[in-house]
C-alpha cells in the first residue's frame, strides 16, 4: 500500500498515583484520597521516531509533581487539583500543548463521629477528568460503580418480534443497573464537591421515582433530570448495564414464584449508553 | 514409595448460586442479596473411583434446593438459611454425613427512605457459614473488605534489628487495613441479624478507639472487645493486611512533610492473623 | 442555561455474549471460544423519551442471534463472525443505520496433540471489531494482555530535568510491558487469522529485536514494522504501560545489585500511548 | 458466658514480595519472576497483649531478607529459595517456631529464542509452600489457573433424582474445569523443577485421555495417575470448578444444535474437591 509510514495522535503520562492526603490543621482530620493519571500530549516526534528524550517529561517528574503539589496546593475538589496540575504542565512546557488529568476519589465516612478513624464507603467511586488542548479546557465529572435496584416499577413489552425473538413481555420486572456518569461542566472553577453530591443524589433519586417503560427511557429521564436541576452542566453521558435479574421456574417444585425468587446474572448483560445535552438556539 | 492408593478427604457442590429474594408481603420492599455455596461430605467414593453417580446429589440438584428453599422458607439470617439448607441435605439424604454451607451478603440501602429503590452499600461484606459433622453443627458469622483507616494514635517501634533491618522507628502512621473477620456462635438459633451488627460496630470503635502499638495489638484488641460484649461469640479469628501508606520525601522539592502526604502502596503488605478465644475454665 | 435539552448520541445492545463453538465435523475437533457484544445505533429516539419500544430490537434478540449464527453460519475469524452480524442488523431493520460489532477471542492449544482436549493458552487475548456507519464499514483486529519483558537492551536518559525531577538517568533497564494493539485493515473479507498471526509476531519480534531508548520508540518502532509488513494494515495504535522493574538497593546489607534483583511495581505505571498511520500521498 | 480471654493461633509476615531476578552469568540471560509471602509463628504474644515489639521481626525486615538472598543465594525453583528463608528465620530467631513460606511463579517462554526478550505464559500459575513446625518441614508443590476443556468424552447420568432434580442426563457433554492443585513431597531438595513439569503434564494427559463419568472420577483419575508415576509425591489435592458449557436450545429458531454451540456460564458452578493419598502399608 502506498503512503508514507508516520506518527499520529500520542500522549503518555504517569497512570495511577495513589495520593492520600491528610489534612491535620483542626484537631479533626480530614482526608483525601485519589488515584491520579496525567496524559501529555504535544511535540514528542523526536522520541517516537529518534529515540530523543529531549523534550520528554518523565513520567516519574510527573509523579513526583502529584505528591509536591497535594503538599504545596492542598488537594480539595479533585477538579480543582487536576486544573493544578494541567495548567503547570501545558503552561509550563512549551513542547506540552495539552493533556488528559484525570482521578478516582475515594469516599471515606467517619467512625462514629471520631476525629483520626475513618472507614471506606464502598458506594461509589467519584472520577474527575480535565482534558486541555492549546487555550481550550474542559472540566468533567463523573461516577462510577453506583449499584442500584428497584424491585418495581419497571416494565418492557412492545418491542418488535423477529425469527430470533424469544423474550416475554413484562409489565413488572426488576430494574438493576450500575452506573457510570460523566457530566460536562459549562465552565471552570465552580463549586465541584457540592455539585457532585447535587448530581449523584439527582440520578439515584430519578432512578428510584421514575416509572420505567425501558431502561433507555430512565437514563434519558436521569440525565434530564441533572441537566434541569443545574445549570452548571452542558451535557451528561450515561453508560448502564442492564443487570439481569430472571426469575426463576419453581414450578417443577410446585411452587408459584410470585415475583419474589431471583436469579442475579452475570453475563450476557444489556448496555445501555447515551448523552443528554443541550441543544444550544 | 510403598502405600495403596486411596481416596482421601472430599467434597463437593455447588458454588456462588447468586439468589435475590424480594420480600412483598408489604408495601415497603425488602431484599436479601446472596451468593451460597453448598458443599456436601459423606459417602462419594464409588463416584471418585468407579463413576458410580448413585449417591451423588447432583451440585444442580443443589442449586434448585437453594431457590425452591427461598421461596419456601423465605430467606432471613443467612445463617438461618444456611441451617435449613445443611439440616436438609445432611438429615435427608443417608449418604450425606456433613457439609459446609456458606454464604457472602451484600448490604443495600434504600434510596431517599422509597419503598422500592436501592442503591448498593459497598462498606463490608457479611458471611456467614455452618459447618455439619454427623450430630456436631458450628455457626461460624462474618465480615470481609472492611477498610479502615486512622490517620494517627499508631506507633510501632521496640522491634528488633537484624543484619536485613532498615525500617525506621515512628511514634506517629497511618494505620490502614481492610478487615477479615469471622467468629464461631456458642449456640445455634440466635439473633444472628442484630448479633452481626453489634460485633461489625464493635469492631470498627475499637478500632477507631485503640492507641495502637501494632496492627497485631489492635487486632487482639477488636478481638476482645467483640468476646466480652458478646456472650454467644466463643472465638473470633481476625485477618488483617496492613495496608502500608508511605510518607512521601518531599525534600527534593524543598518542601516538608509533617504527616500530610502519603503514597498508598499495593504490594507486599504486612499480613497479620490472629485468633482470640475463651479459655474453658 | 439556556437551551433544549434533548438526547444526544447513543447506542445499545448485548455486552459479553460467551460463546463456544466446536467444530465437530472432523474427529480433530476445534473450539472457537469468543466473548461478543453487539451495539446498535439508529433512531431509538421514541424509547429513550417516550418509552415506546416498538424499534428497539432486545437485547436478547440479540443475543438469541449471536448463538443462532453460530450455527447457521459457523464462527471463522472473529473478524467474519461480527461482519455477518452487523449485516444482519444493519441491513435487516430499517431503524438501526450503524453500530459496533466486537469481540475477545481466547485461545487454546490442544493438549498432547490430541483429537478433543485443550488448555486455554493465557498468553494474550485476541480482539476483534466491526465498526458499521450507514454504509462505512471499518474492520479493526487487535490484542491486549500480552505481557512482555526485557531484561537489557534498553536506556532512558536525556530528558529534561526540572525542580520536580529525581529521576536518575540509565543506559541499561528491564523493559517490560503489556501491550493493547488495534489496527484497522484496508479492505473487509481478507485473511484475519493469518494476518493476526503474523501481526502478533511482528509486534514480539521487534519488541525482542529493538535496542530501546524509550518505550515511545519501541511502541514506534514496532508499530512501524507491523505497517511495512502488512499492506493490509492503514493504522495501529498501541497503548502500552511502563511495568516498572526497580532495581533493589541492597547497599544496607552489604551486597552489589548488578542488575539482577528488582521489584515489580503495580503502580504507578508510566502509560505511553500512540498510533502510527500511512499518511495518504 | 465463662473464659479468660486469650490469644490462639496467630502468624504473620510479609505478603505479596514481588521479585524478578536477572541470572546474567550466561549471554542467554534468564529470568525467575516471583510473588513470596512469609509467614512466621512463635511466641508473639507479649505484642499482641501489650504492644511489646521486641519479639517482632518486622515484616519490613523479612521483605528485605527476600531480596537479599535472591542476590546472596540466587532463586532457583522455588521450593528451595522458600526453604532457605524458612531456615533463616526459624532457626535463626529464638522466638520464631515455624511458619508457612509461600511463593506463585509467572513462567515466560523466549520471543524467537533470543537471548534477553520474553514473553508471559499465561498458561498456568506455580505454587510452593514450605510449612515449618518446630523440626517438621513440609514442602508443598502445586498449580493453579490451569483451565482445560474437553469437547467430548465425558458423560454424567445415575445420579439420583429428589423433589428438586431437573437435570437430564447425558452420555456426551463438554468438561471444563480450571485445576488447582497441591501435592505433598516425602523428602525435601529434591529436582523440584523436573517433578513439576512432569506433574503438570501427568495432570494435562489424564484429562485428555481418562474418558469421564463424572468429575469426581476424573479428579481421582488425575491425583491417582501422579501419585503412580511420582514416588516422591504422597498426597495431591485437587480443588476443581466444574464451568459449565450449556448447549443453547435454538429450537425457537427451526436450528438443531448438535453438540455444537454452547454458552459458558460464569456462576454458578460446581465445586469438586478431592485428595488423594498413599495408604501407609
Amino acid at each position: 500500500m502506498a503512503g508514507r509510514i508516520v506518527l499520529g495522535a500520542n500522549q503518555y503520562g504517569k497512570a495511577e498515583v495513589r495520593l492520600v492526603r491528610v489534612d491535620r490543621s483542626a484537631d479533626r482530620h480530614t482526608i483525601s484520597d485519589l488515584n491520579v493519571t496525567t496524559q501529555l500530549r504535544g511535540d514528542f516526534e523526536a522520541c517516537h521516531t529518534q529515540g530523543d528524550n529531549s523534550q520528554v517529561v518523565a513520567t516519574d517528574t510527573q509523579k513526583n509533581t502529584v505528591y509536591a503539589f497535594a503538599r504545596e496546593h492542598g488537594v480539595g475538589a479533585p477538579e480543582t487539583f487536576l486544573l493544578t496540575l494541567a495548567h503547570h504542565f501545558v503552561d509550563g512546557f512549551d513542547q506540552v500543548t495539552g493533556g488528559t488529568f484525570s482521578a478516582e476519589q475515594y469516599a471515606w465516612e467517619r467512625i462514629e463521629d471520631g476525629d483520626h478513624s475513618f472507614v471506606r464507603s464502598g458506594r461509589e467511586t467519584r472520577t474527575a477528568t480535565v482534558e486541555v488542548d492549546g487555550d481550550e479546557e474542559v472540566v468533567v465529572a463523573g461516577l462510577k460503580d453506583c449499584t442500584v435496584l428497584k424491585t418495581t416499577d419497571s416494565e418492557f413489552h412492545g418491542f418488535p418480534r423477529d425469527h430470533y425473538t424469544t423474550l416475554a413481555e413484562t409489565t413488572d420486572r426488576i430494574l438493576a443497573t450500575s452506573i457510570t456518569a460523566t457530566w460536562r461542566y459549562a465552565a471552570s472553577w465552580i463549586d465541584y464537591d457540592a455539585t457532585y453530591a447535587g448530581v449523584r443524589d439527582t440520578l439515584l433519586a430519578t432512578f428510584a421515582d421514575h416509572h420505567s417503560l425501558a431502561l433507555q427511557q430512565t437514563i434519558f429521564e436521569m440525565g434530564k433530570a441533572v441537566l434541569e436541576r443545574y445549570d452548571a452542566v452542558t451535557e451528561i453521558s450515561l453508560s448502564c448495564p442492564n443487570k439481569h435479574h430472571f426469575l426463576v421456574d419453581l414450578a417443577p417444585f410446585e411452587l408459584d414464584n410470585p415475583g419474589e425468587v431471583f436469579y442475579a446474572a452475570d453475563r450476557p448483560y444489556g448496555l445501555i449508553q447515551a448523552t443528554v445535552r443541550r441543544e444550544p438556539e
